[in-house]
């Protein structure tokens, strides 16, 4: 049995990440997962919000959105409806939470670092496409802080790796990174965020239809540990890749 | 090694189930986790939100909120700010996503059922409270549909039961039913929304301060699944007192 | 000529005052009158508003509003409207007046008191119930900063007491106290605030159906004088009781 | 003892009601209490707000509002911070409750008047200008639907006139129409609005600095009354000159 | 040909600029266009905005707003909907820039004056009137500065004159300062913001049904131009005359 | 003198238009004019908003925003802040008039076309370049239209073709196209929308920081004519192309 769109059920998207975006941010990515694409920009500024300054600890935090057009059916801007949606304030802080699970606040001193991560175009998954360019992003933010010695010689403040993926179970079949015709399918689905060596930093699953078992999360979770290693190399290859 | 307030890892707190606490609503229920109070009603309207208009079938929805001073510093009240929170919103969604695991819509007919859960004190856990209480909220206003007529005959809107609650990896120590004061110090959190059957509805862990790796996970899904179990005897016991 | 209730036209609804009902506040009561309950928290804190700052002066303010399902019908939460409607503003500020009419602000120091009134049940008479409770609220945050040290030895930052009911002309007649069916077909609605001394803090009277003329102004201002005589005993009773 | 501006306890300011000042309203009155300028505008549709719709009865209804620079110092503008104080609120609601008290709502039939009270400057009693400018302005938009046959031949829908008028206490004397420096120093506050009849609509009584004993508000009351008849009797001269 | 209410196509309607308006603005006018009727008060405050504070240099800034029944139909307030209107926002960056066009801020030192622009009654040309009457509020603020000693003696912070006009074509034929009638009539409609000594400030010209040609641009310019000019020798005069 | 990226004063910027950008759009573009970089989509939806409904006409609209990091400094999103600001709005209905002027609104039939002009990158001429782009979106839309028979067969919705381009006086010459550095140094900046036969859609001109005289205005109107016309060669090119 193969997928919609060919894959073998543990078979990734092809995956791509474009540094360098753009000429202002500090780190920006261009990353798709197969046809999702999401702008992700690093905007690193010099102090903390004041809740914690003289804490000699930086920040990390992230926000999300979908521009009008990025999918099918036109939504509305939020900015026009004057508030932000509930799936959108659940993404942002998912993404910095994710993010800050690699930070060393201590060494990245104080200093704040926003991402945005903009999807341009959406097919399924954007969260976990916006967490793994994210972390690029963050990565050369980091390195640009660190050449402008904004951050203490020696320091490194991030301490780890972090990409992210989505399972799910469609039509029985335990899937890994849904694209959006099998996202609305899925009897389960689950975004897993992990680090470069393996362990966990969030794990969500929800079930769309059906409630799932034991045995299901547990296929789910191999799934989605084996997608974010390999996530991971890529990360490591556009890192160390010359701008 | 005991817990702050005694327990055992694996010991919930001392939950209480106060069913019919107010005059005006289908269904209303003050559900105790310990010091944690949550005011569930279940508000039964006929008619469904106009997306839904002809499809026969209903709609459950849930909001959740907390009073200003339910916490130990009085919050801002979100009516004032204009605007509700990131963290509000993501409740107000899991409780919905969670009591529509069991609803089956067509069954229900187009009757809209809102769950409000109003957080009176918190203690750790307001949302897995919120969720096991306003599930026999929401089987009092399914009873009262029935009793009235609104639901047709030998149909049940109920497909099981659902209950929730937290866990946590404390000072590495895998607990259940986490307080306040061991959640500020959990390396991990995680909740979980299980039903009557023992199969998992939505699963939330998140890495606070060190990832969790793939055997601490399974600890944590065995402790919550066994005090999901304990929820569901006591749902059943409230639901099956006189009220 | 008896009433809905079986009670005389000078008769209160059953009262009670419940002190020490949440175990974070300095202050909190469950105030009824009959079915009506109101929450009231009294939430102190150290310093003052910033347009208050170096004047040695305390603030004290308060802050009303309603659960979703407090009433019959279900209203939209404020919170979710993202603004707060004129009803809810105009009791919050008069909630606000009426305890400050007892506030010594020299006496108090640069200390805030924020008084949150919560109705958790509806059935008129919610802003009378909402100032009676709250003043005794106030007193125990009062007598929890004195404990504390944060009001100066030998000061009482309370002038005196404070409480409220409603009256009304329903089919001729001058009630006092009006539950909801009452208050509905009510011709004419007065809130009044006396002091512990009987004397007046705000008179708020307002023909609903028609115009009424001095000699029922007269009427009713004898009633609700005496219904806050007898609200006052019961203010000082439950403050006299061990907490 | 005299008043800051001369005046004796039970005098009036200059009042002036110079109706037809826009070209576009169906009712337009410019009211002056002394320096107090309120722009009162009647804006009369056909049909009825939703709710009210099939019922054949009317609906009247106020908005207040004061010009950013209306006042000494300038206050921001309530369009620019996105949000509508409670102050307003409350006046609004006020202006619009007096109004109805002399409305049959059947004789108006399906139509709706909006009266917009813009206090283009203000020196104290902006509401009590308000209501009773807007009340001439008002009985010009009823004459105008009488003259445009939207109001049934032989119907009146006014049942009588309406006026306002504050009084207050300073220092110890009751004073009738408070300018602003008598406002800000009174120890008590009241606003009172009758009938044409000499019957009242509202009593708000409000103690600023001291409450006020039952022969105080005899006295105010007294006051306000003899006032509010002076006050029909310039409506009632306004009304009969030509416009 | 002659226009809608008789004038020649370069003719202005009747112009009319009534200094000192209201008591309480350091500068204020009543500025009328034909219908259209403007009050325009300057605001002087010492301080600037936390961003210009150190530079020794002031600010100007102003905010436009019609009242709801200025115009044929009643619009909804601004802050009853919770937000300004894109044509709001427009007009009052379009007032303020052209203002400061003609402010030395280093002459004026570290003091704000604030336009406010609120329309009483529109017929048309509401934004240049604005313009046209704000200047001269501005000059009368500018003059109570200098009285006060706010500004240092001998520095003058307006370094010219500002008035504003509409033009359009109707009906094929260029006119000048067009009534509400002739606006919706027209093809091409144009504001010109000039300076005392005929130089240009803003030029805002729209095709609202048809594209315009350079000789057709020419010829709004030239009758703009001119009316300007004749706008000047008003102002002067207003200002010369004792107020 | 050459200019700071070297051009000489007449000269475009590199121009790019890339269609086709988006998979789910009915017309998209990502438009360049140097580094300054809009993605401009057309969504087409069947209907048209209800106070145009049954007239047999069709809707264009626009909407403008910039990503947070666009710029040089990250920006706060407008959705966070709750409201749109007045340069967002001003662009936004600049945009949707320009467009709207080589529309046809009976050819396009009862359909709503939306075009969403999002900034990638900005380096100056934004405006210009959402104008110019969303043209040639737009263009794609109403091909769509064409092919799948929502426009009547026979009817060209579009009645000629659009572009825009910035112009301005840095250093006293007159300049086209401006970068980001010149516009901060203008003295003068004017925006300019051309039809594809020369005539003029929109002229909107700002002294920044001197007035301008005749002769400059028009130096300035004669560089935007022939940079239009390049524009409208550089779209024909675009549209020419297989996509």
């Amino acid at each position: 049995m193969s997928r919609i769109d060919g894959r073998t059920p543990d078979q990734l998207r092809p995956i791509t990440i474009e540094r360098g975006w753009s000429k202002h941010a500090e780190g920006s990515v261009l990353v798709s997962f197969g046809d999702t694409k999401v702008l992700c920009t690093a905007s690193l500024t010099e102090g903390v919000p004041r809740w914690r300054k003289g804490t000699g600890e930086g920040w990390v935090t992230a926000e999300y959105a979908m521009l009008p057009r990025s999918t099918n059916t036109r939504g509305d801007r939020e900015s026009v409806k004057g508030k932000i949606g509930g799936r959108t304030h659940e993404i942002s802080r998912l993404i910095g939470r994710s993010l800050r699970a690699v930070v060393d606040y201590k060494a990245l001193g104080e200093n704040t670092i926003v991402l945005d991560c903009d999807v341009l175009q959406a097919d399924g998954g954007t969260r976990t496409a916006a967490i793994t360019g994210a972390y690029v992003a963050l990565a050369d933010a980091v390195a640009f802080a660190q050449r402008k010695k904004l951050v203490k010689a020696g320091r490194q403040p991030l301490t780890g790796t972090v990409s992210a993926v989505s399972v799910g179970i469609v039509g029985g079949v335990p899937l890994l990174d849904l694209c959006y015709e099998e996202d609305v399918r899925a009897e389960t689905d689950m975004n897993v965020v992990c680090t470069g060596d393996g362990r966990f930093v969030e794990v969500q699953g929800t079930a769309e239809a059906t409630p799932f078992d034991r045995e299901e999360l547990n296929a789910l979770l191999d799934l989605a540990a084996a997608g974010c290693g390999r996530l991971t190399a890529i990360q490591r290859a556009a890192l160390e890749a010359t701008e």
